[in-house]
């Protein structure tokens, strides 16, 4: 039996943007079933009857609900390219400690009720970040890897976070900015995120002010 | 050159008491450090720089912070013995959706403003949980698994939600009960997690408030 591949995504969510990117380094097929949060489908609120939030992806009709975990999952069962955590016990839990950072900091900054204290804990958590990338190509080294992977699809939402911060990320993180060039370069990263321009007229337009709370993006 | 591991924690840390269960059950020899919260030691700051936090499982000399990165740190690099994650990657990621759920679960309850509605959410996330445990002997199924680790330290706090829920767990929850007393039958659990009465006066003693919205705890 071939296998049957669906991701249940929302077009402005980071974390649905994550399992793109991580499908296509694998060279997996896969249905993309977009959902309208405000109106979830039955088939989403069935397969993720927990948290009823993208992105869920279905392997052979059994679902994996969080996006690290699915990433995780994706790493582990498309085991034949593309790896994206290492081998070594070590360097995987630190690629996993990044990815989770990222995650518990956007807890914090999506629960903001201000949008400039939003883009300044944005920033802080992306110095650190830069921090951690120092002079190497990727987090994972030479080749994109599970933080390259967690973290690129913020990219979609720079310039929200440089309106409301009132910055520039180029001047600010110089070399955040030239690792976010070298991912886009590559094609499962530029085809799997939305244009930066599509996310700021939903956010800005306000469309997204409650989802975010929700955290589904 | 044998394994130097050291733990870092803190006697009520129930993140801190996952490990000393994982380490229990894989036999290895470890130093345990009591950390002073209010007075981290410089080892501390050194070994977990970006959250501060205990537990830190420092493995010959490098820190492995998050302590469900640690629990899976733990099952790859003593993996002769009591393995917690189970090879298949979709049951994988449903242990780690599971530890997951508890824990973005306690970031809610511990963030919130009155004692009897933190109660009110543990209450109803052991409720989701339960249903999950259904007839079987361990969330891993025969045997202690990930997610039972990640759990059963909750124990100790139990009788602190009951005061503030003002209900008893035994007969709210019958299967969670019985399933608590599973897990205390074995010493890699009994020893490892502090008394409830211990706990109990810390926390109604008032000690533990500030310590607990920085989850820490």
């Amino acid at each position: 039996m071939a296998d049957e591949v669906v991701l249940l995504g929302f077009l402005p969510s980071l974390f649905a943007a994550r399992l793109k990117i991580a499908l296509a380094e694998k060279g997996a097929e896969y249905e993309y079933k977009e959902e309208d949060l405000r109106s979830k489908s039955p088939l989403l609120v069935q397969m993720n009857p927990v948290h009823k939030k993208v992105p869920v992806l279905i392997h052979n009709v059994k679902p994996i609900c969080e996006s690290l975990i699915a990433l995780q999952y994706i790493d582990e069962v498309w085991n034949d390219k593309a790896p994206l955590l290492p081998s070594d016990p070590g360097l995987g839990a630190q690629a996993r400690f990044w990815a989770d950072f990222i995650d518990k900091k956007e807890m914090i900054w999506a629960a903001k009720e201000e949008e400039h204290e939003a883009a300044k804990e944005f920033f802080d958590c992306i110095g650190v970040l830069e921090g951690q990338l120092g002079d190497k190509a990727f987090f994972g080294g030479e080749t994109l890897g599970f933080v390259d992977v967690a973290v690129i699809p913020f990219y979609s939402w720079l310039s929200v976070f440089e309106k409301y911060g009132n910055c520039s990320i180029e001047a600010k993180h110089p070399k955040f900015t030239a690792w976010t060039k070298r991912c886009m370069e590559k094609e499962s990263v530029s085809k799997s995120l939305p244009d930066q321009r599509r996310i700021y007229d939903f956010k800005v337009g306000g469309i997204l002010t409650k989802l975010s709370v929700d955290q589904d993006l």
